[in-house]
C-alpha cells in the first residue's frame, strides 16, 4: 500500500497556555500522516522529533532527494508499519517547519516575535500536540515513539496525559537534561549570541540562508560531536588526511574537519538560529520531575506501558541515565515497563541510523 | 628543604631544523628548574607540559597566588620529589609564554610572525627540548614525565632519543591523534577563524588581553567539554540554576554555562589565539608512527622503561588508546613497559587534579 502522506497545518485562535505562565496565541502546528485512521480510531502511532528534526519524518516530498527523518523505520511493511497504522507527527512549537515559532508573524503587528517569543517547554510542546489531536477527534492512541527529544517528549506525554497513550517507546533520551547535554548545548548558544551576523536577533532569515551564520555552524559542529562517538568518528573518518602533501599546513584538513564543517555549514540554511536558541533552552530546562516532589512521584503517574531503549556508545544522553528511569520505575513497584540497551558504536545518532539494531525489538513492543 | 624555582630563557642562533622542512632560526627556549643537579647529573627529570600549560609547573611566584600547573606533584617531598631530583620544564616551541612562537619577532624585521611561523609538531618541540638539554650539559635524563600532549612528548623523547631517558611515563595521552580529538579542535580553529576580531591573525594582542575573543572563548568551552566528564559535570555543577525564578528566562543559566563563560572568556587573557592555533594543530597531526612503516616499527625503537596511565573517564585520550600502545608494545616483545589505567571520574583533568589517585604508582615506578 502507497504510505499516503499528507501535509497540514492547523491554526488555533485560543490561547495556549505555557509552563512560564505566558500564552501563545494565535498559533499554528504542521504536521504529517501516513497511512490511513482505523473506524474506531485504535490505531494511531504518534511520533516525535529531536532537535533539529519535523514533522517530515517519512517518504519523499515530489521533487525532493531527501526521504523523512525516520523514513528507514516508518513505510510499508516497515517496523511501524503504514498498512496497519494512522501515523501522526507533528512539528513541535518553536521550530521553524510551519508550527508558530519565534520567526513566526506576531498577532497583530506580523512582525517575528523574535526575542518576544516566549520559552516553551517540553511539556509545552507536548501539550500543543494533545490539543492538536483533540481537534483530529483523537482522544487517545496506540503509541507514542520518539527519540533524543523525541524521547523527552514520549515521556511527557506518559507523565502529562496518563490516560492518552497504550505504549509509549522513548529512544535514546534522559529523564532531566544532564550539565553534560546542556554544555554542548552552550557553544552553540554562546557562538550564536556573539556571532556579529546574528545581530542580536534582528538578523535577516535569507541573509543566512544565503551567506551562512558562524556561529550556528560552530554550534552544530558542536553537536555532531555530542551525536556520534568516538569509535564511529574512528569507523567514518579514520585519520585520512585531504592532502598529504599538505600536512605541514597550517590549516590543512583531517577528513573529520572537511565533514563538520560541511555539515555545520549546510545547517545554517535549513535551520532558523532562534529556532536553535528556543529548543535547546526547551532541552536544556527538561527535567520531568518539576511540579513533582521527585522523579519517582512524576512516574509514578504513569499508566501507559513504558519501553525504554538506550544505546551503549551514547555519549549524549547516557545508557546509565534511561537506566535510572527504569531503576525508579521498579522502585516504585512499576510493572508495565521494559528497558533495553542497545549494542552500538554510532552513539547517540543510532536511534536514527542504526534501525536495523532495534526495528526487531519495536515491531515485539508494538504486537505485543 | 626550598624549592629552588629558577627561570631562564635560552638563546639559540643555529637553525632548528624542522619536520616539516622548513627552519626556525633563531629561537627562544625558556624553562624553569627545581632542586639541584646532582655531581653525575643523573638525578634529572623532565617534565612535559600539555596544549595551554607552561614551563611554570611547580611553585608559586613571588606575587602570584597561583601554584604551577602540578604544584600537588612536584616539589619538597612531593612524588617527584625536589630534594632529591633536579627537575626541569621547558615551554614547547610555538607556545605564548617565553619560548619563540608565532608572535615573536621574526628575524631581522622583528614583526611578529603571525602566519609566517612555520607549524611545529611534537617531535620538533621534543627535539628543541634535547637541543637546550644539550647546551645545559644534560645529555641523559632519570626519567621523563607528562601527561596529554606532555604524554605525546615523552612517548616522542622515547621513540626519537632511544637513549636518552631511564624512564618514561606518559600519561592520559595517545599514539596519534583520533578524529574524535581532531573534532574538539575543530570548534576552537572555526571560532578563531571566523572571529572578525581575530582580524585574520593580524589582531593586536593587548586589545584580546583586554577584550577577549569570542572564538577563542567558545573554542575553550568546547576544549572543557573534553577535558571533563559527564560525571565530572554532574558531581561539580548538578543542574544547579542560577535563579530559579528565571526558569522561562531565555538566557537564564546553569551553573555548568557560568562555568564555561568565565574560563572561556578568562583563556583569552592569558593565552595567545595563535599559540592556541599552532599548537592544535601539532596535536591533530601528532602520529607517533610517521617516518616509521608502522607503530609497532616505531615502538620497537624504544629503549627506556616505558610506563603508561591512563584515566578511565577520560574522553579525550581514551584509556583504550593507551592500552593499544601496551598491546603493541607486548606484541613487539618489548618487556621495559607497564600499563595501569587510573579509576576516576574526573575525565582527561584527572592527571592534573587527581593526582592523589596515581602519585602512588608514580613513586614506585620512580624508585623501582
Amino acid at each position: 500500500m502507497p504510505l499516503n502522506l499528507k501535509t497540514y497545518t492547523e491554526h488555533f485562535t485560543n490561547p495556549l497556555y505555557l509552563e512560564s505562565g505566558r500564552i501563545l496565541e494565535p498559533y499554528d502546528i504542521t504536521y504529517e500522516t501516513y497511512g490511513e485512521l482505523n473506524e474506531d480510531k485504535s490505531n494511531v502511532i504518534v511520533i516525535c522529533h529531536a532537535l533539529t528534526g519535523s514533522h517530515h519524518c517519512a517518504g519523499v516530498y515530489e521533487g525532493d532527494k531527501k526521504a523523512g527523518w525516520w523514513d528507514n523505520l516508518i513505510g510499508s511493511n516497515k517496523a511501524v508499519d503504514t498498512n496497519k497504522y494512522f501515523v501522526i507527527c507533528t512539528n513541535v512549537i518553536g521550530s521553524c517547519f510551519g508550527s508558530t515559532g519565534p520567526m513566526s508573524p506576531r498577532h497583530p503587528s506580523h512582525e517575528p516575535y523574535r526575542y518576544k517569543f516566549p520559552v516553551v517547554t517540553i511539556k509545552d510542546m507536548v501539550k500543543a500536540q494533545r490539543i492538536l489531536f483533540d481537534r483530529l477527534g483523537i482522544h487517545s492512541v496506540y503509541a507514542i515513539i520518539g527519540g533524543s527529544m523525541g524521547g523527552m517528549q514520549a515521556l511527557q506525554f506518559a507523565i502529562s496525559y496518563p490516560n492518552f497513550a497504550k505504549k509509549i517507546i522513548s529512544l535514546a533520551t534522559t529523564y532531566a537534561t544532564q550539565p553534560w547535554a546542556i554544555a554542548f548545548n552552550k557553544i552553540a548558544q554562546e557562538a550564536i549570541l556573539k556571532d556579529p551576523d546574528f545581530k542580536n536577533g534582528y538578523y535577516e532569515p535569507q541573509a543566512i540562508k544565503e551567506n551562512g551564520l558562524v556561529g550556528m555552524a560552530v554550534g552544530r559542529m558542536a553537536g555532531f560531536i555530542s551525536f556520534l562517538s568516538p569509535d564511529s568518528m574512528m569507523k567514518k573518518f579514520d585519520r585520512e588526511y585531504r592532502n598529504t602533501d599538505g600536512l605541514y599546513e597550517l590549516f590543512g584538513k583531517y577528513q573529520v574537519e572537511l565533514f563538520l564543517e560541511y555539515n555545520g555549514y549546510n545547517f545554517t540554511k535549513w535551520f532558523d538560529p532562534l529556532s536553535y536558541l528556543y529548543i535547546i533552552k526547551a532541552i536544556n530546562i527538561y527535567d520531568l520531575s518539576r511540579g513533582f516532589d521527585s522523579l519517582n512521584e512524576a512516574l509514578s503517574k504513569i499508566k501507559s506501558d513504558l519501553h525504554l531503549i538506550s544505546f551503549k556508545s551514547d555519549i549524549l544522553f547516557r545508557s546509565s541515565e534511561m537506566m535510572e528511569i527504569s531503576e525508579s520505575l521498579d522502585k516504585i513497584g512499576n510493572k508495565n515497563h521494559t528497558y533495553i540497551e542497545i549494542e552500538s558504536d554510532y552513539g547517540h545518532d543510532a536511534f536514527l541510523v542504526e534501525v536495523d539494531k532495534f526495528e526487531k525489538q519495536l515491531v515485539e513492543i508494538l504486537e505485543g
